[in-house]
């Protein structure tokens, strides 16, 4: 029995409770998004929408500061292209979108499929099989390479279990295709993508991740390498946040992207992909949210600060409202990394107090409410979305538009600052047998079985038979190995085997 | 037996010769788009997808100043939803995109669909049925409206014969889906739009318009207004540039969008619908391409001005390169339209003739040619693409930055009032009679059946059954009833019956 006096927060259950159904709540109270009657589809709703597109325009920058340019290739994809990569189709074709007919017709005062296709459309999974066929036709000469190509679009994956955001049929995300000279040009790239996303995930959305290379039954069908960004979340679940393909010559060698090179020989091109998706705002949902709603890092929040004016007779509204007035032609003039601060002011005809609580779940790091008593202060109330939603802090008019970038900032490196501690914390090099290995990834206590264990960093043997006949029934996977090892030698902490390299261990969603 | 020299151009044919093959080639030599192995479905390539992004972004900042929000909603429909709206069904159903099964399966090694769904899903051809359902939803007090709120996706209608940009299967658009207490806020709403969409296509697309409401006939499926935006080809047809719906209470019945209004009743909100798509792009090439390509107008060039450095001995190259990135440094500076220039320097392994003749092709409005003897001089050559191919420009590198914006804002105005003029010129409101009506739209040289007629004004009785006889065998419809008319009483220059409001009468696209 529980002898605490609970402490009233605004999403119920807590994280502590129920993490997964904390997650869902969290999502609805924050406005973000919600499921449709669409099977698996979401509908992201305006705020939710918001942060993707700060998401969108700080990613595009970076895919065209590093030379690549936009296009959109079509939605569907006709059979007979599954087929040509064997891996390929075995990875993606299974659970799909099948377009079949091509007209409705009423039969029976009912709507019925008709116009039956010959070749059966298939709803984009991923673009490699309809971007390669493009890319043979585009690709003649070496002067020709690299054909750096991205596209922002939706695709469908038939998933059986769908969860807002992390999993859904249909999701958005931009997908990177690119055809190379050679193996070196094309891993080159691969990392110039690894380092956009890193870039965007930790600078941007705070949520610090670890890079590595997947091992080979976790790569991307078809690839030769796959690299990945790896996140972990309050439940000490790993997210695999983004990730980057080198597909060697394979989908060159299926799809027919041929070259000249400069000794005039005929020679297939290496091409890669890489892809994040609106993945990303559950991951940051995971990360940032607490017990009283979601918290969106000011470097991707729609709105960085809201205004609430507080009206509690109707003959001060006009007051109000004109202190308001002065306060944003005061913020208008605020930047916040290099763009203009993004504020609202909140003149809904609804209660104070409920406006707070709505802008407190929803997230916007600093609220603003302004009464007929700092009028005469000359000043604002001010709150923090990273601290206790009762603390305010009273700031002079005079000082507010100087003070708001630190701020700010402070907010946005304190939520970085949070995940990185809960990241290192929980990442644990210290397990060096399997029993302490086991014993880590299972719940101490059956009745909470969702915030336990963490990430594993340990020696690895690299046989994947093995290794999964551990893993498996713990439901653990290999995150990644992750980049920048020093050579060494030592015991596998699975197989006590030898070994050479550490990986990451976790449950994952 | 034509007599006179031919003029060599990089486009064969020439739109005289024949208009329609004339686009086609120009779509491609400009490297906008390219029909794809899927039917009836585009790749939009970079150059192409960069003027879409212009047009997103312009456009999108309009949606956003007059309050709406951006959100996303799901790709499919479920057949059941179509069913609710009759008229809407009727329009919209016929020719789509239908999902049957989730699955494939491989049977004797042949990939088949497989998991047949217990209810077939449309891909959206417009999203009125899901957005709507959301609608009903999210909408349950007066304090809910206006609900405003904009989707930027892909749709998929069926279509049997498709042309690049103007007519695919899978196209590009925004559409506009907005709810309001009545009919007056729904109006303004619906005139909003317009106001948006005149701004976009003449102000940046520098096409010229006519503005005014369908007839009955014409009017999108379950609409009670539909205004649109009427543009003038080349070959004087008509294109359709954007329309905006009032739908009345129809769909809010069929959908249960009812609120709670200010005297406590529940009454069924008034919706509004409008788009624009990725057909405004092919409307851009059949407005400003030439017989030597595209023309784009500077305000949505992906590019405004390429430098192609000419090197002809390799032991000038860093000579020219270096002085090219002086040039660079003094375009850096200058801002057109209130944005940074958008400039490109195409260092391509690749003769000079054809790099200028693919940026001739592409449309981009300045060309400068760097070449050693610019460096002694300290000058630039510099082409317009308003101008003839090999009319070029001396200009001393002192005053290019500061006159740079002036000659593309005259670039951009100057192809305005191009088709401006043409607009102005065959739009006809001298004919009084069916006769000079037919002749009109019939063509004087059956082998040149092209480029002929126009818009006719005309004085219209608003008898659609008996209009329909006349306008049917000679292909022309109504395309609007212009605004801004003055009452007046006449006849009706087709059938001759009391007529009170003026028509535009053209053929289309």
């Amino acid at each position: 029995m529980n002898t605490t006096k609970p402490i009233q927060t605004a999403i119920t259950p807590t994280r502590e409770q129920d993490y997964p159904e904390w997650y869902q709540q969290v999502v609805k109270a924050a406005d973000f998004a919600e499921n449709s009657p669409v099977r698996g589809c979401m509908v992201i709703k305006p705020w939710g929408y918001g942060v993707w597109e700060n998401i969108q325009a700080i990613l595009d920058k970076k895919i065209k500061d590093t030379g690549h340019e936009n296009a959109y290739f079509p939605l569907f994809i006709p059979l007979s292209f599954l087929e040509k990569e064997a891996k390929h189709v075995q990875g993606f074709a299974k659970e799909c979108a099948v377009v079949t007919h091509h007209r409705l017709e009423e039969r029976n005062g009912k709507l019925v499929p008709a116009g039956e296709l010959e070749e059966p459309l298939i709803v984009r999974p991923t673009s490699e099989a309809i971007i390669g066929e493009m890319f043979s036709k585009w690709v003649k000469s070496y002067r020709d390479l690299p054909l750096l190509i991205n596209q922002w679009a939706n695709v469908v994956r038939w998933e059986m279990r769908t969860r807002l955001f992390l999993r859904t049929a249909e999701f958005l995300w931009q997908e990177g295709h690119t055809a190379h000279v050679d193996e070196e040009d094309a891993m080159k790239e691969v990392n110039v993508a690894v380092g956009m996303y890193k870039s965007l995930i930790e600078d941007y959305l705070a949520i610090p991740v670890i890079v590595g290379e997947k091992p080979p039954s976790e790569r991307f069908p078809g690839a030769v390498v796959t690299k990945c960004l790896e996140a972990m979340m309050q439940d000490r679940k790993a997210l695999q946040a983004g990730t980057s393909h080198y597909l060697g010559q394979n989908f060159a060698k299926s799809q027919e992207i041929k070259f000249l090179n400069n000794c005039g020989e005929q020679v297939y091109a290496h091409t890669t992909s890489w892809g994040v998706s609106t993945r990303l705002v559950g991951g940051l949902i995971m990360t940032h949210g607490d017990d009283d709603g979601m918290r969106v890092p000011p470097k991707v929040a729609p709105k960085q600060l809201v205004i609430i004016p507080v009206i509690p007779k109707q003959e001060l509204e006009e007051q109000v409202l004109a202190y308001s007035k002065e306060v944003t032609s005061l913020l208008s003039k605020v930047s916040y990394a290099d763009q203009p601060l993004r504020y609202h002011v909140d003149k809904r005809d609804l209660k104070g107090g409920d406006k707070t609580w709505q802008w407190v779940k929803k997230g916007v790091p600093i609220r603003i409410e302004i009464g007929p008593r700092d009028i005469e202060g000359r000043q604002v109330m001010l709150c923090r979305r990273d601290r206790g939603v009762k603390e305010k802090i009273q700031l002079s008019l005079d000082s507010l538009a100087e003070l708001l970038p630190g701020m700010l900032e402070e907010i946005q490196n304190g939520l970085f600052q949070e995940a990185k501690n809960r990241l290192d914390t929980y990442t644990v090099t210290n397990i060096n047998c399997l029993e302490d290995f086991q014993n880590f990834f299972t719940a101490k206590n059956p009745n909470k079985p969702e915030i336990h264990g963490g990430f594993v960093r340990g020696l690895w043997c690299e046989d994947e038979e093995e290794t999964a006949k551990i893993l498996d029934p713990l439901k653990v996977t290999i995150r990644c190995i992750p980049d920048g090892q020093e050579e060494r030698i030592g015991k596998c902490i699975l197989t006590g085997r030898p070994a050479k390299i550490e990986a990451i261990f976790a449950k994952a969603y």
